[in-house]
């Protein structure tokens, strides 16, 4: 019994693994529940053992690519201590790598226009997901108060999900590329960045 | 036949605007041809009459939408000539009209992730309209040597991209207003550039 137990959440393990990759791949739209049990090695009938819906598996699928991801810029930003390491992870992230291996890149940036025609449980990881790598971004910020230091971070995630997004869509290779270098220079400068001085409110921001 | 010849271009027109709308809405994949034509007012019969493929519809509608986009920014960026204009057109482009209504938002940020993984029509079609884009904020960019205010407009735009998309995912109101009303500060408070000093050629951006 308790073996049979640990067996079925490892293959839940595999198959939300399999499908964090496969999303990122091909698409919410472009990926069938069928697809992602093949490529776990599934026949499509057991998917409805792990997971309820295929909303609550890209759910958790996109939770499961932002902390992989996540993990591994952490990494980098561990390993210096100095200045330079927001570089080190906007590079990382910016790089002509997580470009070319989409199953291996933020879910945001592979999956963000389908990520905001969802339901709330995934719009809610996504949300999340956006959260967990920005506040990865924070302590790395130039020095500021606290606030502006958390605001920056979050234009600088925006900016970096774009310019991934915009890099991989873009066919000339050059182009692709200066994005994504010019987008790493303009953040790790510290040129790319909220003005800092008025209070980030709800009352402020729906004042536009 | 001189009048069928103006009906005919008149309804691929039509066509055109309607899928326009629809791909912004429900996503690339999320449209099928039926819907398309059906949002059009047509039968799904008559679609390739006017169109090649589902590919070309998709370049043709990703272009007809971004030259609409920036007709509307073009018109604001005309009003007035101060450098309150940068402000102007990207506040009109980060506004919360724009997230809320994708059928008249930017095909770059309401397509985004799924124009990355489209065939060479669409992408080089894409492609076009972010330079297409950029264009337009090259002359708002502060001073700076023309190919500095390139650079930096092209940064801008992939930003601005970004915050739509990520404004659109979040469904906490608050913070996706947040993320327009910061990333449009940043922008055209001139925080938000390249460094502006080394070269942007090949060579540098494939040295990463």
């Amino acid at each position: 019994m308790r073996r049979s137990r640990q067996d079925a959440a490892a293959t839940r393990e595999r198959i939300l693994k399999s499908a964090a990759a496969e999303f990122r791949r091909n698409g919410i739209d472009g990926t069938g529940l069928a697809d992602l049990m093949a490529a776990a090695g599934l026949t499509h009938g057991g998917f409805y053992k792990h997971f309820g819906s295929k909303e609550q598996i890209v759910a958790e699928a996109c939770a499961e690519a932002a902390n992989s991801l996540t993990n591994s810029l952490s990494a980098i930003a561990g390993r210096t201590k100095s200045k330079v390491s927001l570089e080190d992870v906007v590079g990382s992230y910016l790089s002509r790598a997580k470009r070319d291996s989409p199953a291996d890149s933020c879910p945001l940036a592979m999956m963000g226009s389908e990520l905001a025609r969802q339901g709330a449980e995934t719009r809610d990881a996504a949300s999340g997901s956006f959260l967990k790598l920005t506040r990865l971004l924070v302590p790395l910020m130039p020095d500021a108060e606290p606030e502006v230091k958390a605001r920056n971070a979050m234009v600088a995630m925006c900016a970096m999900i774009g310019a991934l997004t915009v890099a991989r869509i873009v066919p000339e290779e050059s182009l692709s590329d200066a994005i994504l270098s010019e987008m790493t220079r303009a953040i790790s400068t510290g040129q790319m960045r909220g003005s800092g001085k008025p209070k980030l409110s709800a009352g402020k921001s729906t004042s536009r």
